[in-house]
């Protein structure tokens, strides 16, 4: 069961951006597992992807469309991710576009496609013909809820939030929606990440707002290590409300700071409903000499399966973080440098337990479902966050059962 | 249960090598949990240990004593690792050796001492005052046997090999025993193993032997990518037999192709003995404009929870691993050069699922308990394999109680 997680009630509008979502009959009905997102002319769209060398077909297809337009149509569709399918996957994913751009009258590649699920099935584009007049047909500002659920595959809770913030003197809104539970650790996106604002935002502004907002989120969290193949963040601005183009300093930092707050919250989401999750747990780094080298070391311990099951069987098995800190290729550490707590609890220092500390306290931190692990590594100033969750009996029984 | 691993039915002793095995009372009696290795005057001795910055109080002290003499005893503990001990470990581990020394006759600096068991807890010394005297009064050439076994922790099996091999116009032979199920990704030697043989080896030659064989056997495994805090493998050439000081080129090789032999069958009975394990899984890269990358590749798909997960279901899912070798890091990959295998079923080539193969092959191949994915990178002439197991949930369930 996801953790300290519940699906959102409600997500607001964003003015400009519709939504669609219906059956192509690939998840079981009545699950819809087609998501269409229309976007205005005019506004602008700027997306990040994986940067696994093997990336599926729509991300080649996406990432040629867009730089050629600006989009006016996303189209998501659930259950396969036209992964690992060659030429033929190229194919059907550009095929897919020309079936939004003949219901939705705009060009081929204004449609950027995505696809989630099984990897190495091509994509069976028949559905689609079908499928997508009716989702054109049911374009709707309202749906951003229908459209969270719609993209889903093992994900248990549909992840969704939104953030007002205030520009030009008027009220504005960021909304998101995400899915993501295994095959989890971004590297520059997440697996599916869709961010809109009605803010009229210049391009640029726009691309280095998405860069930041997915590095401080999306690119801190993990949750098996697995970089997928269709890894993809959006973010849309309608230009339905005031202008940022720059010129006021408060307006960018107001949307910035709403954004980072919508993709944090996604990616908290990503990881609370991280397959099998029963923890959430941050790992804070600090005391180092480059972030790099406390992400290295917060992304070894967030990856270690001994770490990641002593969290499952809420045991406080430092030593098992303390090896993991000890393998992750840090030059020259200083072992004795090393202070290490587990929620309140300090619980190393000088290379060895810390004096007071007791396994009723590391017991207590390891009874709740929320766990922060901080390594303060004594040589430096740089600090990072990774965030991940357990390794339970559920995540092999998800994992071994996915495709039978 | 193992993969395909019987216990040794018997081990052939070395000339001048004895073995002992007792008691400490920290694992459950009748299992015995100290053992000594006698080391006759005059025999060389290589090691190497574990590159984990954490290392253990007694790696730091078989260092430091190795530095200084050659070594009469090795001194091993099982059930508690010392790691993570800070001073109060190093002194434990020192009292050790004198104890060792006291009962056996040397100096202190001519014990090495091992432990291996449970992180961050200060090795208790007292049992082992009349538990020394015991194993010294019990040394015997004929209990490796015993040794094996006496080394355990989480292992179900014991672990090993005799090789004879020809040298000087006389038979020879080299026998290992090791430990190793869990916290298995060994970085320069793994857990413990104790190699010997009874050929007189000039030391420059014994350590470059024993970097070659550790090189190609047991840092090429990985159970669960986590590298241990007290992993070692010590080589002890006894003296007793045939001189090999490099004059006969024949003579070395032929004592490197058996300690070669016998690091390799350890290595892989580590991995068939890995906790949970139910597959043995050869990952064999080939292709690779370097024996780096391949290696990197190697490990990649051997430390993928979604590629582990998948072999414990025996599902063939391709995807993968194909995503795994994406996100390897491999500069400027060519996915359509790649091909793979799964046993013989040719799996992929172009990028996609290759023409002639089915499920039923795949299948097929998933069903068997010994497993070889072979990936053709097709950008070079390096290769590299790497041993792993599967994950399942007796991984999960032996790491969530290890300690409780």
């Amino acid at each position: 069961m996801p953790v300290n997680l519940e699906p959102p009630e409600h997500l607001d509008a964003i003015a400009g951006v519709r939504l669609g979502a219906t059956s192509l009959g690939v998840r079981k009905p009545p699950r819809d597992d087609l998501t269409l997102i229309a976007i205005p002319e005019g506004a602008a769209v700027a997306a990040t992807f994986t940067r696994n060398a093997f990336c599926a077909a729509p991300v080649i297809v996406a990432r040629e469309h867009l730089a050629q337009k600006m989009p006016r149509y996303l189209v998501v569709n659930a259950g396969n991710a036209n992964a690992g399918t060659g030429e033929r996957g190229i194919e059907a994913a550009r095929r897919v576009c020309a079936l939004v751009a003949a219901a939705g009258g705009c060009a081929r590649e204004e449609v950027l496609p995505f696809s989630t699920g099984v990897v190495g099935e091509v994509l069976d584009t028949r559905p689609f013909e079908a499928a997508v007049p009716r989702a054109v047909a049911e374009l709707n500002p309202n749906r951003w809820l229908e459209a969270g659920r719609s993209i889903m595959t093992t994900d248990i809770v549909a992840k969704g939030f939104s953030c007002g913030f205030e520009a030009g003197g008027r009220k504005h809104t960021v909304t998101g929606i995400a899915k993501g539970s295994g095959m989890i650790r971004p590297d520059m996106a997440t697996m599916l990440a869709f961010v809109a604002t009605d803010a009229a935002v210049a391009p640029p502004i726009l691309r280095a707002m998405l860069n930041e907002a997915v590095d401080e989120s999306f690119n801190c969290i993990t949750v098996d290590g697995d970089t997928s193949t269709n890894d993809a963040c959006v973010l849309v601005a309608s230009g339905e409300g005031a202008t940022i183009d720059g010129s006021q300093a408060a307006d960018v930092d107001a949307l910035r700071q709403a954004v980072i707050r919508v993709c944090t919250f996604l990616a908290h989401a990503i990881v609370r409903d991280g397959e099998g999750a029963t923890k959430f747990v941050e790992v804070r780094v600090t005391g180092g000499a480059s972030r790099e080298e406390c992400r290295q070391v917060g992304y070894t311990v967030a990856h270690s399966p001994l770490v990641k099951t002593a969290m499952s069987a809420s045991d406080a098995n430092w030593g098992r973080i303390l090896a993991a800190v000890g393998r992750a290729g840090v030059r020259d550490l200083d072992i004795g440098a090393i202070r290490m707590s587990l929620g309140d609890a300090l619980i190393v220092e000088h290379g060895a337990r810390a004096a007071g500390y007791t396994e009723e306290q590391g017991a207590a931190v390891m009874a709740q479902p929320e766990i922060t692990v901080h390594i303060e590594l004594g040589r430096g100033d740089a600090d990072a966050r990774v965030w991940t969750c357990d390794l339970s009996h559920g995540y092999v029984t998800i994992n071994a059962e996915y495709r039978t």
